[in-house]
């Protein structure tokens, strides 16, 4: 029996991670469950999976959900609740899918615990890739990615020598606008970008996808993920999304790994690695795909690709701000405050005022990531 | 230093191998040469190998070169000296790539010896992969294969577990008449049919392109090669050969090996294996290649590949049979002696006659095939 905790167990992530839960309910148990605030959904949850320990946002929620909690189960809330119900947990791996910048501090608490780590929260490794990997080797803990691209690159790698690599490629499908110029993205709508062509997902995921902030920071997850200098990182726009990504040997080999765009399959795999189990998901057929294409990269057209590339060879606090300006960034144009191409203009109107500063410690992080959103917010 | 023994070193395999072998004259070292009728090339490639031991086809063609080659070079022929060059060589690994049934008894000699077989000769597989198979795994022998499709299946299952196998793919460009309705096949020619679009191969192997029989002994190849049942290794049209092959794992995840169609680089694989090395072989980019087609395979078109599964599920001596029939069929079309819509007349013919031994013997084996070629050379 394997015993898992979800960070995050409401969000698009955490739901597909219990949807995997409960398809081999003999092996595998939930600890933990920490959600955010859509209480209703983790009180189902909690009644289908009986966790020994939840936790939600805050002390309000925390108090309307107390008396319906099962006998056995113990509530927290805040971000010490999220500490909890991971690192303070009986879990052997931990599943963090909250997103945004806020999945750090359990990230590395479950780190110290011993815990594995499926992670699906991608600035657990943009803002403090060089703490966590660290205290990761430091405590022969795994990192699992649960990202279809980092799964895709950790599968193509099973049983090869780092040094054969020449180098990784992720696959990009191009996002909601990828048929538009940027002549035609000025007046694009928040429905509109949040029509993803092939992955369903959570809201903020798509705007990123959309900007290709979202390739952006996976190429700087890829690179602390698999330990790769930034030029051995490329991307390629592919609008099928069924090659999720795939590594080039120096031998001219490439090793590629293909599917639906099913998150099940990456997340099964961080459950269940080494061994690969039977999936529901239903197995792709490259006969009905009929036709795969695939592209280079247009870094004029995605311009926050570039500048995601630049702050990850800058290093330091600068992906920090990059990530914490996107956030604030996409949270206005979702509530229809900014343009779509505000975006990427806040981004790098906040990353000009920004000097980076080298090897930064979670305090000088935390302190960036303030600076970035106030700065972003303001603009 | 990796000593190594070609068998077959002046066809396409052998001199590719020579190629790789030169590529790297730190780490490999050529210990023997077997070579048939082409005694120029062979010579050629004793002055710049410097091999302990050479052989060739007949005691007139050793009889021709004895006096050519360097003092510490010993000289062979026939099947004998085949298996001095291989069995008999202080080489760790022997390549096999002589074509067609007379490849077997030195692949079998070279396993007694306790060599790794680098196997580019499918029909070793195709008519005694019960007794190849079991002899191997007796000696602790490593099979590591050549053809690009099952060297792509190979590196699939680098770090997988064969319990976690759905089915394998193999691949196929679909030959020279891919184009072409079974009506128009009627009346093509030599010329055209030895024109591959994707690869530069033997004369045998891309007529054998043409009518999928080469799929056919491919598959049979993995039957035994990958201890897959019939069921779990199909076949899928994919016209630009740079999907090599694929496994489908029961999770639903898919691992593919791509590159450009260039037989160096699963030469080169089966010789550095498990490690890979840099290759001159230009890399494959998937932006030029641009668009990549998969389609159904279908069996009506290339009733060939019907009755390499029939054969194959039959078992015992029916896949000897079926070789060996298409081996004579096509010498006789490439003699210009039979229509190219013959080849698979003929094989079907003599299958007809045939009642399959199971678990044939060695002789049995040769008599099964020697009986298939005349009949063959008859209808």
């Amino acid at each position: 029996m394997k015993k898992i905790s979800v960070l995050g167990s409401t969000g698009s992530i955490g739901t597909q991670t219990l949807d995997v839960v409960a398809s081999y309910p003999e092996h595998f148990q939930i600890e933990g469950l920490a959600a955010g605030n859509n209480i209703e959904l983790l009180l189902r949850q909690v009644q289908e999976f009986k966790p020994k320990k939840v936790s939600v946002s805050t002390q309000e929620l925390a108090d309307r959900i107390a008396n319906d909690l099962p006998a056995g189960t113990k509530l927290y809330y805040g971000s010490e609740g999220m500490i909890e119900v991971g690192a303070g947990s009986e879990a052997d791996t931990v599943v963090t899918a909250v997103v945004g910048s806020m999945g750090l501090p359990s990230t590395l608490a479950a780190i110290d615990a011993g815990k594995s780590i499926g992670l699906a929260n991608k600035e657990t490794l943009v803002t403090a890739g060089h703490l966590v990997t660290a205290r990761a080797r430091e405590k022969g803990v795994s990192l699992l990615p649960i990202d279809s691209e980092h799964s895709a690159i950790f599968q193509c790698l099973n049983g090869e020598r780092m040094e054969d690599i020449d180098f990784i490629t992720l696959t990009a499908s191009g996002g909601s606008f990828r048929h538009l110029s940027r002549d035609e993205l000025k007046n694009v709508t928040v429905e509109d970008a949040l029509k993803h062509p092939n992955w369903s997902m959570g809201s903020k995921i798509t705007i990123d996808s959309a900007t290709m902030v979202n390739k952006g920071l996976e190429v700087i997850e890829a690179h602390w993920l698999f330990g790769l200098p930034y030029d051995s990182i490329k991307v390629l726009l592919h609008p099928e999304s069924i090659v999720h990504s795939f590594v080039q040997f120096r031998d001219s080999s490439i090793m590629a790994q293909l599917g639906n765009p099913d998150m099940r399959v990456p997340i099964q795999y961080a459950l269940t690695y080494p061994e690969r189990w039977h999936s529901a998901s239903p197995q792709l057929s490259l006969a009905e795909a009929g036709k795969l294409h695939f592209k280079e990269m247009d870094f004029e057209r995605f311009p926050c690709l570039k500048l995601a590339y630049e702050c990850g060879r800058i290093g330091g606090t600068a992906t920090t701000v990059f990530n914490a300006a996107n956030e604030v960034a996409v949270s206005r144009f979702l509530n229809r405050g900014i343009a779509f191409l505000d975006i990427e203009r806040i981004i790098e109107a906040v990353l000009d005022q920004h000097e980076s500063i080298a090897e930064p410690s979670l305090e000088t992080i935390a302190h960036s990531d303030a600076w970035a959103r106030k700065v972003a917010a303001e603009i």
